[in-house]
């Protein structure tokens, strides 16, 4: 009896065969210290955009939250469940990274979702319809630009989505005092699965433009 | 003026003459086509302990969701914000995955503060010990037994947590319905950080076993 | 006594002893035969967008169309001047191009305009102001989008004036005609200044797009 | 699928591979700071002669107006669309220009169509033909005088339409000031396309002469 896809356990073996193999004591030393990484990244659960493959990280180094479009939904001390302020907390309080970085994407299957909202619930629950709601000013605002391209309104809201995760970042106190104190920084950032080009965020204006990487 | 920590930028630079480069056609027909991912994981954010490195999994694979200890609360129709089940309901519903795999690691932060959930907050929003109370009767069996030492508890509580969200999984009538029908399967596995190895759920006892990987 | 502004005259003497020099049989048939380029590109007056050293092009290409945001008017047989309809007229009818390229660019002091159609006019016969209020209802659509950037509004307005243009240029019977019968064909480019980036139109969707050059 | 004519594409691949390449900084620079050029050259769309070629310009030098037969109509602030004034009042007064250039060529079609003004209009519209009536009473005037040859009339009229085109800048209020105060000069210039020769206008004769190039 498999307890695993088969895929998934052909992968595992590759990965200790090689990976692990040449990483073994990077991997005890991180288990016995303790994960230290000095980025957060907020990113989305799509298939396509591993923060990790990207950004060709090695193990202990990217804390990585990942959600539906990769949003942040403001500061809410409500006494709810908050899994994605719980990630953040833990980030920013317990492990001190110095950087948070939300990562979003292109063709974005939530983003199309927001812009597409009069669609019918994926299910009675609606969990999709509720998440991507809290874009739902933003999607308004795009979705009724007609002049636009679908492609368009797609990319712009995803940029948007960026801006506004980062601005409620900062709607929670210890990231608003931390990075006032210049001990964290903001970042945000959009990869093009289609060119793999990834285009960051300029603090000053909110633009998105592409790195000088030489 | 840098828009990204400079680790960031050299990672995705080594990416792009590396693994886009040698897989360019395959990003842009994930981008044209769509993904179609046949696995959802469901791993915590932990920097040691990402799907796609553990899996070898190359783009378009997994579906990744990842929060403080990947666990999934119950289903609650509340009309609440609830990422998790947001991300649940796109991966089951939108995509269709045939397999659910919830991982958890060694040495996890998050499990660790459900077992020592009598210190004080990490801030005054307390997002972490509202996350990890949806363990809490599972913690305070273990906490309250002195005849385990804290590796065990901690391993216990890891695996314990793995079979509380693969039961919540089952609460949400889409997933239920599934796997009745045969076309969705659930998983369990827990990754040791220290020695690299993968501890996959049996299905019939909820046992932890090492996969025969030959 | 000179006639000319000496860095143009300089320029010429360049011209004369190089590119000249070594395409003087070529200008001389051109003389001869006369023209018969295979486009005409309508381009913006701005300093930094010149199609022929963009498309690299030699004497006798490209029949070039320049004003300001490289607007086309809509067809509109009043017996008025219209320079632009002119040029078009000349193009299609006389030199029977088989190619039309709108290409606008980043940066558009004219989309600008437009953009900020509320401060004061140039001059009193406010020119710019009545020519770029042919983008008035775009321009309007977008500028009120405060989600998006002043760069990303700019950008959008440029991509929305080409595909303004295109569709204006199909209601001049000669080009819809000839476009339905194959012999004319429409197309669309926007070019980056500071990277140097070329994006064309995909003519089914209408977004903008960067081309395979390998 | 091709966005571009070839032709095209293979052009631009060549510009970024050299000129681009080896001006890059000039280009961020121009796109970071605006454009700044010292002149407007009115020029005309003629495939054979294009203004950076023909003076050697580099990119954000010659701000470039276009149209056939490079005409400037006489001032009408009638509140209609003017394209050629939108770009001159735009040049003059956003982007204060010292220089204005008219430039004309030899075997210019749009002269041609005017000198045989009684040849059926190109389409229903008759763009061009109402546009060269602009130059109608110096055509019929040239038209009618036997004693000058075909090539003879043609050049003259050439030359007749730049020095018509000078004097209509002048009734703009923003040129007839600034060339008064000594910060805005005019010039006439005609370009040989079968020689390459290029003839500048004498201001106090109007006679074309062959400058001194040494």
């Amino acid at each position: 009896m498999t307890h695993l896809p088969e895929r998934l356990l052909a992968g595992y073996k590759h990965f200790m065969s090689g990976r692990f193999l040449s990483e073994t004591q990077k991997y005890r030393d991180l288990a016995r210290d303790g994960q230290a990484p000095e980025t957060l990244v907020i990113a989305c659960c799509d298939s396509r955009s591993a923060p990790e493959i990207i950004f060709g990280a090695g193990a202990g180094e990217l804390f990585v939250l990942r959600n539906v479009a990769n949003l942040i939904p403001p500061y809410a001390p409500d006494g709810e469940f908050h899994s994605t302020s719980a990630a953040l907390e833990f980030a920013v309080q317990a492990l001190k990274v110095k950087n948070i970085v939300v990562m979003g994407h292109g063709r974005c299957g939530g983003i199309k979702a927001a812009l597409d909202h009069k669609s019918p619930p994926l299910s009675p629950g609606d969990f999709i319809g509720k998440w991507m709601s809290l874009l739902a000013p933003s999607a308004d605002a795009v979705a009724g630009n007609s002049l636009m391209t679908p492609g368009e309104r797609q990319t712009a809201l995803e940029r948007i989505s960026i801006r506004y995760s980062i601005a409620n970042l900062r709607t929670f106190p210890c990231v608003k005092i931390l990075e006032e104190k210049g001990k964290l920084k903001l970042f945000g950032a959009w990869f093009d699965i289609s060119t793999g080009e990834l285009w960051v965020m300029d603090s000053q204006t909110g633009d998105f433009v592409r790195p000088d990487l030489n």
